[in-house]
């Protein structure tokens, strides 16, 4: 494909760029009164991910409105759960909230690996064909899934939460019954991604939000032998692996098949880059409440960041979704600073 | 005072000991049928905190059925808010609810600091003197208040949250409020460590529960700036601080006036032990999941842990509260574990 803007595709390979690129996560959703007014003609959250005309639209918002240099496709992390057996709900103001939950061999009935995936998901992969239709080349459109840690984490404690400790639990009471569901939620994440993919998605972020809560052993036997099993088999298109709260595995993620790792804001980039060393793409970070500062603190702070930057190798990002109540305005400055950047690396 | 057993103020102050020192956070409350039986004769948890008589009762019952080496005054860290000005509710299965919050100039009128905070707070030292004397020097009994930061991300957002977004907020576009709040959190803070130190605790610690949300500039201004004027002005007793989440800064807590560092279960000991070098004791760090499994293996896991302490100054706790469900028989086999190990150095 050609695309207009290329530019995060070639920050991912490490190829040469003019400036960094940029996007920001969660920017399809929350922040645009554009999304609010498509969301608020429909039922809620799920009727939106459900059809694909209108995720497509909202999709394609946060380019034809902040100017980011990505799309990333609107749709949710529950989607794969829920085409495995567990239905969610998403409550307002509360989050993701399951009726069912799989703690015991006889609940893995609820985690199914024996359906088309292709088919069952078939409303993110039409949103994605009619979104790239849109886009028209103008900038490359992100696929996304949870990794099967983060995933793990909302089947068994069966909503969000600061410990996860029905989740955990399990990792000591019944590992056996835990890599079953990691590998089954694994192996359809794969399907799901190549199925992205296939419908036209060019590069791919695994998102392992609730990395954070497992100490580096269990993370390592549990979260990142999953993420590594899935990067592996992710080779047609970049990969971005982000380990939330995890900056202790950044170092184990350089070594998989990925091309970039996501940076949490309370990761210090310059001495992430020591660690990785120079083959692999950081994505992040500035922290999202940055965006409550006047234009100017922003520009000042965004400039700070960039600064940090001692590789070419940068997607600028926040260091988490946007916020909210964030003003769309504020996040424009954010935008127009990376773009004003002179770049030092080429 | 002659305590019968010292085992953990000798361990914090880096003396001989014969083995390691066990307690757990939360012990007092939470777990034991004879704490819910006391809760549950009264309106709520609220009312047993205000109790000096029931509170006392509840701290010593940790150390007459579990056998615990320390008994912490059953107490909760928004006591101190709330004599500031803020009254705060404890929801059942939510959590702590501030009506008011303070987000501007004209709302720091909810954070008095001319009141006398002994005679506020007379509940919490009636409550150390009741226990300290039916404690009889069995065991030292530990006091404890929450670090500013933490108090001040209650105060500003008003109840618990995944992000401190509005608290963090503040740092970003009225850093001078920020300041001040926080000042005024860490003077009454010493007045009523000093407090609690007259009526009677032999230690003391400081939880900063939300550490973990700040990366390491903003916490080094808005956290580890109010712990350290804190330590400073506790040289009564041995301090312990506990930064959750924040192992990064571990190696700057070592530098304060403090005795012993908290360790959340995340943190490797070990490594944290190379960087923060022998002059300071570790306190933690079993995952507090690691108690639902069975008792053989809570043997496995706790002389796992013992064996990586290569140190004599280690004070045994888990790395977080102890869970609500966990099953009181599995806290012993945790403390008996720990009391059956035989310590390499003395």
């Amino acid at each position: 494909m050609d695309f207009q803007n290329d530019l995060i595709l070639r920050a991912a390979k490490g190829e040469p760029i003019e400036r960094y690129p940029v996007w920001l996560m969660r920017q399809a959703g929350r922040i645009l009164p554009e999304y609010k007014a498509v969301r608020g003609a429909l039922s809620g959250f799920k009727e939106l991910v459900e059809t694909p005309e209108r995720a497509a639209e909202v999709t394609i918002q946060p380019v034809d409105i902040l100017g980011v240099d990505a799309a990333i496709i609107f749709s949710d992390i529950l989607v794969v759960p829920e085409a495995m057996g567990l239905e969610y709900q998403m409550i307002e103001k509360k989050g993701p909230w399951f009726e069912k939950t799989i703690r015991s061999e006889e609940q893995l009935k609820y985690a199914n690996v024996d359906f088309d995936v292709e088919d069952k998901l078939s409303y993110v992969t039409e949103a994605i064909r009619i979104a790239n239709k849109e886009l028209n080349g103008r900038v490359p459109l992100i696929g996304f899934a949870g990794a099967p840690w983060t995933i793990f984490c909302y089947m068994t404690e069966g909503q969000g939460s600061k410990t996860f400790s029905e989740a955990r639990k399990i990792l000591y009471t019944n590992p056996t019954l835990a890599h079953e569901l990691l590998n089954r939620i694994t192996n359809v994440t794969i399907k799901y991604l190549k199925a992205q993919i296939k419908a036209g998605v060019h590069i791919v972020q695994i998102f392992d939000s609730w990395a954070g809560i497992l100490g580096d052993a269990q993370y390592a036997e549990f979260g990142l032998k999953y993420l590594d099993k899935i990067a592996k088999e992710i080779t047609e298109v970049p990969v971005t692996l982000f380990a939330k709260g995890a900056s202790n595995s950044n170092v184990k993620l350089a070594d998989m098949n990925c091309q970039t790792i996501g940076i949490d804001w309370n990761t210090d980039i310059a001495e992430t880059r020591k660690i990785v060393g120079e083959n692999v793409t950081l994505q992040g970070n500035l922290d999202p409440c940055a965006l409550y500062s006047s234009h100017k603190e922003i520009e000042g702070l965004t400039n700070e960041m960039l600064n940090s930057f001692e590789s070419k190798r940068h997607i600028v990002n926040l260091g988490h979704g946007v916020y909210p109540d964030v003003n769309p305005e504020k996040v424009k400055t954010f935008i127009e600073t990376v773009k004003n950047y002179e770049i030092k690396y080429k």
